[in-house]
């Protein structure tokens, strides 16, 4: 259904995203991105400088402010217009073009927040040009690359025909459950003007995500009357129900194309070995890159759920209780795409082979989910160099200026292309 | 297999343990038992001061030293001999009879431990007859209406045809799993003394426990080789073998005579939500009054563990390793008990009835199941009173004398009579 939609807007010659966008090589040939381009590189030790400063303020999930107004301040000092903080905390700033007030608008956005908790020691260790801390490539570097290109673009003297919106979002890593974007396209004050959205999550410059794998997430309790273990035998256990809906479940063989899944992950519950427990609880993940496939799983697994139950209360005695379940959804990431053959998919992929790389294409679970689900072109890409052990206390990222200026350089001319380099 | 060992112990002549009791009419009209009671009433006061002290001495499960040194004190000031701390930590103290030293013996425990964790805050509440604390009916009463035997035998001048091996044990609840009277019957010196064994265990007087309901715990953790929920998906899950295990047990029918059951208790593991587990474990209970019963009921149940995990790493993918499951054995409570027609058990019937009470007998999981689970005559009776909420932190006893002293003389006339009063 996205895909139709898709092919329908790149044929549109009204429709102003794929029409008014600048050919990559015009972008790689013009003065302004090849002077842009000599400021990143005399400005490379000021990025990294600023990779430090952002990746030392924590930003756990829902506690993103502090990162967020130093990123403000810093989004300001270089130059941009608008800039605010938005009700959700995204920080906002406008580029703006040479084209009417209130156009279309292109964004790209770094997210602020990191899945590590409150209190956790960041401290940035540097070994030659490898820099560990927790979260600091996932996103940390992307917030600075964001601000190397506002500055390079400005002392370079870029011209764009549309606006760009530079974002520092909230909410992208598991909890946050993409309310940072969310926000961004449902309320914020530019949610109707953001035609092209950019993700820059990570650190590999050829990697371009395409597909936006859905999923919708539940923590299942089951509840019982519970009681001894010997001298209440025969009364319903929330235990079977709940071990019924995974036998259930693992039964279903999901489609390969588009890939959909399932796991029963995590779980809890009892009261002592020598009780029938009175609650028990599961989580689940369901994922699917098609957003059809994912509600009819989940439709399923509902049904599973619902069966399981009445089929512990029918096995067993009720006199105390019945079994009941209550799912609660506890992740909902839309499910989307932007078509390889779209015009966005198909200049990201120049931008990457024009820098000599060879672009990979990939699905994921980033914040372009939420504009590919609302059927606008997205896609997520990196910020350069290289890095590992994003989630762990011991993530890295490798500064070594050849490859960190070389990675950040698809991006600058996927960007510019975009906003209709002038 | 246990009752026809029964019928014929109590059938030959030469076994002292039935022909040498004294008959509980006799016992009851004896002038030294009459005096005894006598002695009881008078000292009433000091048997609750004792419930008291020892109550407020903390004895979680495997920290029942302070409050076993304290009863080693108490047993001691009372007048036994031989009084000593075993290697297990149980408190023993020996009243000696006018046979030969070195011969058979009737043994009377009370528990030392309670099922409150280190830290649980414990102070008597006292309004009117009415004493609330934690652990104070199970069984720290009973702890203190030995005391109260003691020295009432001996001020009235009880004379014994045989020893009588006065214990506060350790481990009687959950975790102790009987390590107390394990080491009693099966290491302690007095092992292959003990003929009769009265286990003192709540307050109730009319109750008397000769079935003694054996467990077999698990703990089973099934491990797999985990992975992303979307990027591994097809991998095997330990999550759908340990529900397999759950569901294919609970489709037992166990015997309900002898009254057999099982349980799936307490569960959990997990990475998070999107992750398939690498370690996910159960907790399973087991019980029956009849050994072989549980034998076989726990042979199921491991077969069903394997085959479940057979079944799991059939289904799905092992590429990156196979489930494995690793039962571990938690609890283990022989089942055994008394016949209801045995020469103790009619004993103590008589002796209930000639207090004016209607035995009540049942079956229950006690310190008796180990002697049980030996063939050595056991029941389990009550220290008098009345009580309620065991393992609550508001649990009560009621020390009202007249039903306080009433129920502690069923115990003192078996006492008396399994130890031939002369």
């Amino acid at each position: 259904m996205i895909r139709s939609v898709f092919l329908l807007v790149s044929s549109l010659a009204l429709v102003p995203a794929a029409a008014a966008a600048t050919d990559v090589v015009k972008v790689i040939k013009h003065p302004a991105y090849q002077k842009s381009v000599a400021v990143l590189d005399r400005e490379h030790d000021r990025i990294v400088a600023d990779i430090v400063t952002l990746t030392e303020i924590p930003a756990p999930p829902f506690q993103e402010k502090a990162r967020g107004n130093a990123y403000l301040e810093m989004l300001r000092a270089a130059g941009l217009g608008d800039v605010e903080m938005d009700e959700e905390g995204n920080v906002l700033g406008v580029w703006r073009g040479t084209g009417p007030a209130g156009g279309p608008m292109v964004a790209i956005a770094a997210h602020l927040d990191t899945v590590f908790p409150a209190g956790t020691p960041i401290k940035v260790r540097r070994e030659g040009t490898r820099l560990s801390a927790p979260g600091i490539g996932d996103d940390t570097r992307s917030l600075a690359v964001l601000l190397g290109y506002v500055r390079a673009m400005r002392e370079a003297g870029v011209r764009t025909g549309r606006d760009i919106l530079f974002v520092g979002n909230v909410g992208e890593e598991g909890p946050g459950d993409l309310r940072g974007v969310r926000h961004l396209f449902t309320k914020g004050r530019y949610k109707d003007r953001i035609k092209t959205f950019f993700s820059m999550d990570g650190t590999d410059g050829k990697r371009i995500v395409n597909g936006g794998v859905g999923s919708r997430r539940y923590r299942v309790t089951f509840k019982g009357p519970g009681g001894h273990s010997y001298g209440a035998f025969g009364l319903v256990n929330p235990m079977t129900a709940m071990s019924q809906t995974v036998v259930d479940l693992y039964r279903i063989t999901p489609p390969k194309t588009p890939k959909t899944t399932y796991a029963a992950s995590v779980t809890g519950g009892g009261t002592s070995v020598n009780s029938i427990p009175d609650q028990v609880y599961m989580e689940f993940d369901m994922r699917s890159v098609s957003a059809d496939a994912l509600a009819a799983l989940e439709k399923q697994f509902l049904g599973i759920v619902a069966a399981s139950v009445e089929t512990e209360n029918k096995a067993r005695s009720t006199r105390e209780g019945p079994i009941s379940a209550d799912p609660k959804l506890i992740g909902d990431r839309p499910a989307g795409g932007t078509p390889e053959d779209s015009a966005l998919v198909q200049m990201a992929r120049r931008a990457v082979e024009a820098h000599g790389l060879e672009p990979e294409l990939t699905a994921s679970s980033t914040d372009s989910n939420l504009p590919m689900s609302l059927a606008i072109p997205a896609v997520t890409i990196g910020s350069g160099g290289s890095g590992g052990r994003a989630h762990s206390l011991d993530e890295w990222i490798d500064v070594e200026k050849g490859a960190s200026l070389k990675g950040m350089l698809p991006g600058l001319t996927m960007l510019l292309a975009a906003a209709d380099l002038r």
